[in-house]
């Protein structure tokens, strides 16, 4: 099919405006909506689009609603009213609530299709905004029932030209994958983070690379992840429950019974293979190569120059800091089969290397 | 004080070769000692040591006991029964039991130390060992009431030889720590990565860095971690059913009390925080440069080039891959003072660049 049509943006924060960034780059003609005029003027002011109204229902082919989690729903409806030409979608993390909000008010949303970028940053407002935000990144594209075919041909299209790869599900499948594989880490996270709250100091300093990679995604904004998850509710709520009896299981297999313990460990090791790997094939057999690192700006150049010289394909990486030398340690994800290769040739050319 | 004495590493598993790696390094001598000679020898041909056994009491100083969890008690007595001369230290993951089984034999334990180096491996044997293994790492030193001033000062020797920093706690702080910093963060991963199994393999294609992030320590060794948090029950469970009522406060604060929610997930942030930055020093203001990265050899060399070419010096970064398409995305931390630097300077150089 054809690119994506002539789009109103409604709501300039960090998503709406990275979209108008991503369709302007992919030819789209964008216009800018925002409460704040100084918003939308920033948007204009990036490249996002223009602030100027289309000139008539017939210009406008579809209307992004970009607003906050809450003012979706009557946002959507809004939209649907004032351009009864134009395809609907909006972005917000939940999506059934938003669809029953419209719903509620008993008008025609053949013309709206959710949908749902897996992308977005720790900062906000237009100024964090990029082209690129979505690039690579899935984005949820979720009909209703009522849904017009073409209408979730021009929302898949918006995804494709903002450099997404689209994943389609129901509202309510959505709504329960991102409780799984978010709302309910986010909150296991959290757990996790919380327990060092009143920490004796000299706790932490035993702390490593494992606590940091559990805990770093419960430093999120607390109040956009309440209503997050306050809006997913019911899902949440489903996996949470299972966890409570989890936590159960867990205490009881720690004091006496350790054959459920390590049922309970199992079924974790179960879990992280089902984590997607790369390009979404299943995770081939990686292993990891450890680099010292002295802690000095161009040494993590010169290793990936001659990292680079090993024609090895660097699957993954992470930089675990000493907290007392200036020296880091430096974990390269490498394919099983080059692992010999990248270390031969990091070994050669003077670095301390341990598969 | 003088460099770490002669040295006997009983047991060359991961750990104890290591060890025996890093005080070769140092110019220790150190004998090696295996319940399966094969196991020793090749620890000795790794050049972690010498499987010939010392001449006298006299010549041996230290013995390092490395068996696994379960058999760390009954090797330190035999070792203190063995060695009268020599102060015994075991590098085990939890430190009281040993201490308890040990004294429940009623001999002199003056001369033992406890000791916990913070590093290890997804690989076991002594061919997964290296002598930069705790380069950079903490090394918990555990002295009970009763241990010799000197043999404490010994077993420091040992971990500052090893290239590791000493954080000194007494046997129960340490227990108490790794239940909070390791233990706990562990279990919680594995609850994220459990509520996985089972899940429609389309709800997985939604996932993210962030699930990634949060089950990656999951997929441990269910058997040795079993074996790990059981030894450390008490201190794990006093931990979990803390974790056990606030799930019981989010599921209350998911269907009625959105402010419940709220205090935890604060609580969550506020506990990112008290995780160490680098250096031990507290977390400065960092930022992240998000940089697209073609997936083929060479591309990751060529951006490491071009960012040392601008001076900043990279804390951290990791890469997130693309579930569907050859591109990955690559998040650069720095400091909030040297972003605008690198943008600039990776921008000139054609990369594309978010901040």
């Amino acid at each position: 099919m054809s690119t994506t049509p002539t789009t109103l943006i409604v709501g300039t924060g960090l998503v709406g405006t990275s979209v108008g960034l991503a369709l302007q780059r992919a030819g789209v003609d964008v216009h800018l909506e925002d409460l704040d005029p100084l918003h939308a003027q920033a948007a204009e002011s990036l490249g996002a689009g223009t602030t100027r109204a289309p000139r008539s229902n017939q210009e406008l082919g579809l209307v992004v609603v970009a607003v906050p989690p809450r003012h979706v729903g009557p946002a959507v409806c809004e939209a649907l009213a004032t351009w009864p030409e134009a395809v609907v979608t909006d972005v917000g993390s939940v999506k059934v609530p938003a669809l029953l909000a419209a719903r509620e008010r008993g008008i025609d949303l053949s013309r709206y299709v959710g949908s749902h970028p897996m992308a977005g940053s720790e900062r906000s407002g237009p100024w964090a905004a990029s082209a690129d935000l979505f690039d690579g990144r899935a984005w949820a594209v979720t009909p209703h029932e009522g849904s017009a075919a073409e209408a979730v041909q021009v929302v898949r299209r918006l995804a494709t030209d903002c450099g997404a790869s689209v994943v389609q599900l129901s509202p309510v499948e959505h709504d329960a994958a991102v409780a799984r594989v978010s709302h309910l880490p986010h909150l296991m996270s959290v757990l996790a983070a919380g327990a060092l709250v009143g920490a004796p100091p000299q706790q932490l300093a035993l702390a490593g690379q494992g606590l940091r990679d559990v805990t770093r995604v419960a430093a999120g904004d607390p109040g956009l992840w309440s209503e997050i998850v306050t809006a997913n509710a019911e899902q949440v709520r489903l996996l949470l429950t299972d966890v409570r009896d989890r936590v159960d299981e867990l205490l009881a297999g720690v004091q006496d019974t350790p054959e459920a313990l390590a049922v309970a460990l199992r079924r974790g090791v179960a879990g992280t293979r089902l984590v997607p790997g790369k390009h979404g094939a299943p995770t081939p057999d990686y292993t990891v190569v450890y680099v010292a690192l002295p802690d000095r700006p161009g040494e993590l150049a010169r290793l990936f120059a001659d990292a680079g010289e090993s024609g090895v394909n660097i699957e993954d990486l992470r930089i675990d800091h000493d907290p007392a030398r200036p020296v880091g340690l430096v974990e390269v994800v490498v394919a099983q089969r080059s692992a010999a290769t990248l270390v031969g040739s990091l070994t050669d050319r003077g670095w301390s290397v341990n598969q």
